[in-house]
């Protein structure tokens, strides 16, 4: 597949989006005007650094207004065509994206096809006597012509072999037109395919479209069925990024331009499951739905040799069976030194000793395991450093990972010891595949005694800076296989907050992995009574069989637990309408309690360490949340917790 | 008016919030639920509290889905009310919020709004026997009752003392409803009033109330119409702000406090204009629309007495009629220092010298005034630190500026001296209110030497950041009068940058004060190549008769223009069809070109100093904008400035 971006997806100049393309690895750009516009480099000059990176020139975009105006506008377009028709041969850019008109046009022009066919033969014709392809698209919010296949019907009549069209999801999907006519198109007659994926938002297109647009994977379009379609028209040209939104233009040009290409290798793959799904199903050797629903490795080979657009595969991995492990670095002797330690005491954790060759400690409860690591943190408040997940295979999984242009964590490990794979997630955090638990061999002799009968971790709660949110969404489900739920928003203190559930599918009503990803509202610390930290707490929760039990054991060892206000019980009654009994106990070992369709949640959180704080839950009858309605209690009680600091 | 505020409006602890409102002076809260079940202080504590502040407690807000369902689940929530009038009782508040069921509910109780008035008659017995006012509010999108007068005809079949309705604007003017049949409810069965504005925006109301309600005067609803119709009810209750976005959220509780306080009073004199412009209309001794668009105070003060909700009024002012002076704070003496003289000089302007005791000194061209202060600005690298206003009167300027909650900037002046009036900008910038120039007599003896025939600053352009943003432009509206045009979008490298036009009316073609407010996109220092710097730039803007004859002259003085990229000449010359030699002009001497359906403007920009520079320009015909299209290439050429250093 021919990958591409076009360069309004980056921030910074044109020299500078051109560079991150290419060693983002893909085969062309698209160049948006105002990007020219605005450059001191020459036409040339752009031409020869682009091949120079080995980097093709795929579009020019965009031009406006050409179509369905009086004639001599139409004439002044024509010329004006002309200018950029020049400007292409010195760029070396063969196709240009025309746009279906959006100024206010004469209602006298609303049902004439055939003004519009005929002003776009005239364009094809210029186009011809200058070597250029012109490809039409219809805009969501076009003034005569919003409907991709509108747009064809009108370049089928105009019938000219330079002429032929653009599709792009983002019109086609956010006007929720029908993807199968697409199929219909002569695949020769695409000149050109814009990918973009977006959150399923209510609104108006056009501010949608400016504001909201995300890399494909990061929203809720059906991408790989519209790429399906094209590619079973025999299309075998670009798939070229088109996303603007505040958050990229705002971001490190590489890093984003990293994450578009993991989002178009991404699509590709889930493409060709989806037309390995299909012929599972339609194929004379299959026709069960398990098969459609995960082809094997062969089937997503043969859908992919069975397209123009050669559709690739990566390594398959299933999803996690589990968290292995979390690590919190922190800093004994900094201040708070040796706090950790006490609080994971008293939560019930056994110290399981020191690595063999490193400053790192275990502690586990049950299968909860929690590393601490002293490794480079001096002076650094403790914070979650990493996770580790169980997979089937490491050596699979990280290949994954790397060809979805993950980073590998570097790693020094002694030649007795294991040799455990990680890459890192866009916020940092380093990500651990691994296969089984006999690194914890490497830890000093303590031997797990007990603690409670059964626990593990139940799921992580990661706070995400602003500019790596859709990039974390991304990376967890095209890397790990994890299956991204519709986003929340709960309030605090210092304003909502959103978070983004990422875990694997309830089997027998238990799920192996739940990870929370929380944007965090920005607080600008000098500004604001609470601080940075405010807003990048994270935490790591447990699971255990009886929580009250538990609650009790950690009380006796004295925890700090968090503190819940007498008013929220009242609350907690007033909605609920508890028995006195189990109510008193919640509040008297300040519990939390929420409940689903499926059954109840009981929860309590300890005080907060650094960035980190810890909470024990019981999930009784298939609970299947994360008691969100509790939360804006969590975060005003720790709001007044700093404040008293 | 009784000024009222939701806690749900600002940032922190419940305390902070009461104390915040106290100390900017609300006569009472609406209490938020969820601010209270996340509180640790009882509510005891929380009505001694405010009865210590001098705050009313007004509202209990707010309690959901009550009305339209099955018996069962009616006895149950009537169970929960009373729990809620019991804790209402301990709290010492009068009225509950009951809002419209939001619930998807069985569609059998759609049109039954005879169930609704049982079920609400029920509810008010109940609130009876506690002592309890209920105020039921149609939200916007309330299930089965979605309309202000739906909810009223609801109330007036439930036909009940303890039952009224509760007006909330927002719910109102985003789905358009006709505000005229307010007039037809009975001002006491108005048991509250909540006010919020918001931009217009087309998507669904829920997520438009959520994240984008602003203050009165920061939005575009007509709020003094609303009002209006309510005090011609006789209302005479709180009028209680409920606003909630993503930025108040986030910002200091003490200063949305006081943004939210001067945002009523701004409402306040507003609706008492639109009182007084309808009896102007319509009285007896005018009929003509001139002194409808222009009360007299004398009209004003009797619309205030003639309604119970006893509006008042501010001083009155006009708008500005000239910007008086720019002020840049510069160090002389460090990195730079001295570079911010020398543009002036090659810019044409003349050195009047340094004040008689002040490190100040003052630089003119024909009208525009820029005064360099040296005091505290010691590494601190050029900023527009102040602006000076031409006002009628300026102690009746500070007066109400002083009214409408804006801060005085202390001023040492010796007693020989000028004593100039100013207020602080929500951005920190100084405001002085001018009633004359003679201020420039206590600088030196340099006197005006010619210099330009005519020149005077066309336009300030500030950089505002996002938590000031809608506060700047409701203070210089309210303080200043003037007028806030719609936001505009320009793209720039490091993201969209939204601006706001605030400026005089237009007189013969021209505008005495144009002042731009732009809101940078907020980019992270440290994983940025961009710096904080790319958006905080901010500039003057200096008008004068020949553009052409003052570049060149510039040039001569060799000033460091800002250079525009030769691909920019390309692209003007194929959307406007430029005469070759006029185009030449503007490619030799790095001009910039706008044309809009008035006229012509000519531009120039310089290089940056600190994070400050300057354009000239000049307006033909009439020409109304900024440039807009060009601010691309200037963002784009400035940025690739700052990236070659």
């Amino acid at each position: 597949m021919r990958t591409g971006i076009a360069t309004v997806c980056l921030s910074g100049t044109l020299e500078e989006k051109l560079r991150a393309a290419a060693k983002a690895g893909f085969g062309g750009v698209e160049i948006f005007e105002a990007d020219l516009v605005t450059s001191s480099l020459s036409p040339e000059s752009v031409r020869s650094l682009a091949e120079d990176l080995g980097l093709g020139l795929d579009l020019y975009q965009p031009f406006r207004d050409f179509d369905s105006v009086p004639e001599e506008l139409y004439r002044a377009n024509l010329r004006r065509a002309e200018a950029k028709f020049k400007l292409m041969d010195r760029l070396g850019i063969e196709t240009i994206l025309v746009c279906s008109t959006v100024a206010a046009g004469s209602a006298k022009y609303a049902d004439d096809d055939g003004l519009r066919a005929e002003q776009l033969h005239g364009l094809g014709e210029l186009a011809a006597d200058h070597g250029v392809k012109v490809a039409y698209e219809a805009l969501a919010w076009g003034t005569f012509v919003n409907d991709f296949e509108h747009a064809w019907r009108i370049v089928a009549d105009a019938d000219h072999p330079n002429l032929g069209t653009c599709l792009d999801t983002f019109h086609i999907l956010s006007r929720a037109w029908d993807t199968e006519p697409i199929e219909r198109i002569p695949g020769e007659k695409i000149f050109f395919v814009q990918v973009a994926d977006a959150p399923k938002l209510s609104m108006d297109v056009l501010n949608w479209s400016r504001h909201y647009r995300v890399f494909p994977g990061e929203g809720q379009f059906d991408l790989p069925k519209f790429l399906g379609h094209v590619a079973r028209t025999g299309y075998n040209g670009p798939v070229s990024l088109e996303v603007f939104n505040d958050t990229f233009r705002q971001a490190d040009v590489e890093r984003t331009a990293v994450d578009a290409m993991r989002s178009l290798i991404w699509l590709e793959e889930r493409t060709a499951k989806h037309l390995a799904a299909l012929a599972a199903e339609s194929g004379p050797e299959s026709g069960s739905a398990s098969a459609a629903a995960a082809p094997t490795p062969a089937q997503l080979a043969a859908a992919s040799r069975a397209y123009p657009m050669s559709l690739t595969t990566l390594p398959q991995v299933a999803p996690p069976s589990g968290i292995n492990f979390a690590e919190v670095k922190a800093d004994a002797a900094a201040a708070g030194g040796g706090e950790l330690e006490r609080l994971l005491a008293q939560l019930g954790f056994e110290p399981r000793g020191e690595h063999r060759t490193k400053p790192v400690s275990l502690w586990t409860l049950g299968d909860a395991r929690i590393i601490l690591n002293r490794q480079q943190a001096r002076g650094v408040a403790p914070a979650i450093s990493a996770l580790g997940f169980d997979v089937e295979n490491s050596v699979t999984a990280v290949a994954r990972a790397l060809q979805l242009k993950a980073v590998a964590v570097p790693r020094t490990s002694q030649a007795n010891e294991e040799v455990l794979q990680a890459v890192e997630a866009p916020d940092g955090t380093e990500v651990f595949l691994c296969q089984d638990t006999l690194w914890t061999q490497e830890f000093g002799s303590g031997s797990p005694s007990g603690g409670a009968a059964v626990a593990r971790i139940d799921h992580i709660n990661l706070a995400q800076p602003w500019q790596h949110y859709d990039e974390g969404v991304l990376f967890y489900s095209s890397v790990l296989a994890l299956s991204p739920q519709p986003s929340q928003e709960v309030s605090s203190p210092a304003g909502l907050v959103r978070s983004q559930v990422m875990q694997t599918e309830l089997v027998e009503g238990e799920r192996a992995v739940r990870l929370a990803l929380n944007l965090a509202p920005w607080v600008q610390a000098d500004s604001v009574r609470g601080t940075v930290e405010d807003t990048f707490q994270e935490h790591i929760a447990v699971a255990v069989p009886d929580l009250v039990a538990t609650a009790r054991a950690c009380r006796a060892r004295k925890l700090p637990f968090l503190e819940i206000p007498e008013n929220y019980y009242e609350d907690l009654d007033a909605r609920f309408g508890l028995d006195p009994e189990f109510l008193a106990t919640l509040r008297e070992l300040d519990l939390l309690y929420d409940r689903d369709e499926r059954g109840d949640f009981l929860h309590f959180y300890t005080a907060t360490v650094g960035s980190v704080f810890f909470e024990m839950v019981q999930r009784i009858d298939g609970y299947d949340g994360f008691g969100a309605p509790n939360a804006p209690v969590r975060h005003a009680v720790q709001h007044a917790a700093r404040q008293a600091k």
